[in-house]
């Protein structure tokens, strides 16, 4: 996983330049291009070189904007900004699965809801039984065992679960684009943080191989746990009751509490991601606030606020927050026009 | 501040059986052994040889306890293990310090508890006012204002208060023998996180400066934070409610939510750590559970379970624990026997 199309991972700020100039070669710019740029899968333009100004900016010695490496932290929303968030959010898709495999031990759920709409297939619903019966399907597959014991089923579903639309496991679904990002700041001396609304124990079996992010750097929603010693073996049990919801005013207050630094950059898709946006560029000095807009049903999905677009209820962006991007001078990254590619290629 | 006493970086793993050696040389010894022994300031014992032997086989490639670098975790109790806790917690003496300061905006705390006794010096007053009093004290010090102004009163005051036994500055009182601990750790690439009973944001004003330790790997007992855009600014105001207590079971509870991997190393001092020592004794391979035992009153302090040593409030060390600890074979270290010297030398 955590595929790369370039190979060169160290001095990319000197070879960056010297790609530029090459890239206008002609012939051979393709290979290239593959080879050297590390945002080979944007397409230049404004997003791209809002990004590579960013970069050059905050990492150049002597530059009134220079921030030493310990301070270069960057944050990003996982669903919808990472990878998908459609048809539902990769952690409801495990949760409704959960909920089938755990079935025989539940025979009450037949006919009890929002189990009896899972059971079904009825996505409708699941919806009409509204945000109560979402964390009761959260709360009965989420909790009730140590953190050992979950950390292996999410593992194991990873390993298997497919999207519906892309029919590729969802670990495959890391959008290209943003790896290549992560890569680059990385590169550059960046810390990546994943900040995201979805469950933290949920993420972190796999965060390290999708995205190059450890554990120690992911960010979210968790409910309690409590330390037990059973039979002289100390446990951490989930239980079912929220801890901490790592979304909207949630996300700064989550970046507070984890990191205790506040972002000098900050990636996110929908109204979850705002006040996170909005914490970061309050700091003084560069910052970079980019959110991706979901306008290509072509190759992904297209939601959001154009015309002619859907609304969602699996990652909003909302008129509101396109206004308070554009007054605010924050990035709409255009997955139609900015993205060459959406995923690395099929393995 | 973060005095060294050695000055080499890099090779140590490879330097060290050279340095010993060369120690046996007489004359040069004691200047070589400071430039060259990365823990100089440790006695040769059991505790020393603990520490050196078990980095030795997590970091020998093909040994069976080799351990990669991103999974090299070690964990630190702050009061008591890598500065002195008594006469009264460092965080404490702020309260104490705040409440003073405050006063004038509070004419009704000279009649009311357990203020009162903070203005009239009277600790056993103080003492008498119990759980709830500290509290009041701790909220009444450390709410009401954003994270950024809290950060700067705690850095004002570290700037000049003193510890009354030592008379010097708190950030010049690590002890020297774990800041050599946490450079030969770090130095063979670990990484070294705080995880204190303290509080997160009293802590992380100090940490990088006096420990090595930044803001991001500093694990503590917080308040509630809430976001709030105030005339366009948006802020974190901190409220006076507990958010997490970081202490006892609270100790792997936050090991597991920040980190989200098992630390293979462990230092405390007191009932407070028991169940890290527990979390991280129970993970599969080699792993390393100290305790720093204080008994060495001429030097600093001596209390705990030892016949005549009296007990404790700020971080007490049971019968029990030391029971536990020679049952699981987790190292004790005696300050008295084990440290040459206690603190950097005064500057």
């Amino acid at each position: 996983m955590h595929t790369k199309i370039k190979g060169n991972r160290k001095p990319l700020s000197l070879l960056w330049p010297a790609a530029l100039v090459l890239a206008g070669l002609g012939a051979t710019g393709a290979l290239f291009a593959a080879d050297t740029d590390p945002l080979a899968s944007w397409t230049t333009g404004d997003s791209k070189q809002a990004i590579i100004e960013f970069v050059d900016k905050v990492t150049t010695p002597g530059s009134p904007d220079f921030v030493p490496p310990e301070d270069r932290i960057a944050t990003f929303d996982n669903d919808g900004t990472l990878w998908p968030s459609h048809p539902i959010y990769t952690q409801l898709a495990f949760a409704l699965d959960r909920v089938k495999a755990l079935a025989p031990q539940h025979p009450e759920w037949k006919t009890t809801e929002p189990f009896k709409s899972v059971l079904a297939n009825d996505l409708a619903g699941i919806a009409a039984s509204g945000e109560k019966g979402i964390l009761e399907l959260v709360m009965a597959t989420h909790a009730g065992m140590s953190t050992a014991e979950f950390e292996q089923i999410v593992t194991d579903w990873f390993k298997t679960a497919k999207h519906p639309k892309f029919d590729r496991r969802y670990t495959e679904l890391a959008y290209q684009p943003m790896l290549e990002l992560l890569d680059y700041l990385r590169d550059n001396g960046f810390t990546t943080y994943i900040v995201s609304g979805g469950g933290i124990e949920f993420m972190r079996p796999m965060t390290m191989e999708v995205y190059g992010i450890p554990a120690q750097q992911v960010i979210g929603s968790s409910i309690k746990t409590e330390y037990k010693v059973v039979d002289g073996k100390p446990e951490l049990i989930r239980k079912p009751e929220v801890n901490f919801i790592d979304d909207k005013t949630g996300k700064p207050v989550g970046i507070n509490q984890f990191i205790g630094k506040r972002p000098i950059a900050a990636f996110g898709n929908s109204d979850g991601d705002r006040q996170m946006l909005e914490w970061t560029g309050a700091g003084a000095g560069a910052r970079l606030m980019m959110l991706v807009f979901h306008d290509d049903a072509k190759r992904e999905y297209a939601y959001g606020p154009a015309e002619g677009l859907p609304d969602t209820k699996f990652g909003t962006f909302s008129q509101d927050l396109m206004d308070e991007a554009k007054a605010k001078g924050w990035s709409v990254i255009s997955i139609k026009d900015d993205w060459k590619r959406i995923f690395a290629p099929d393995q």
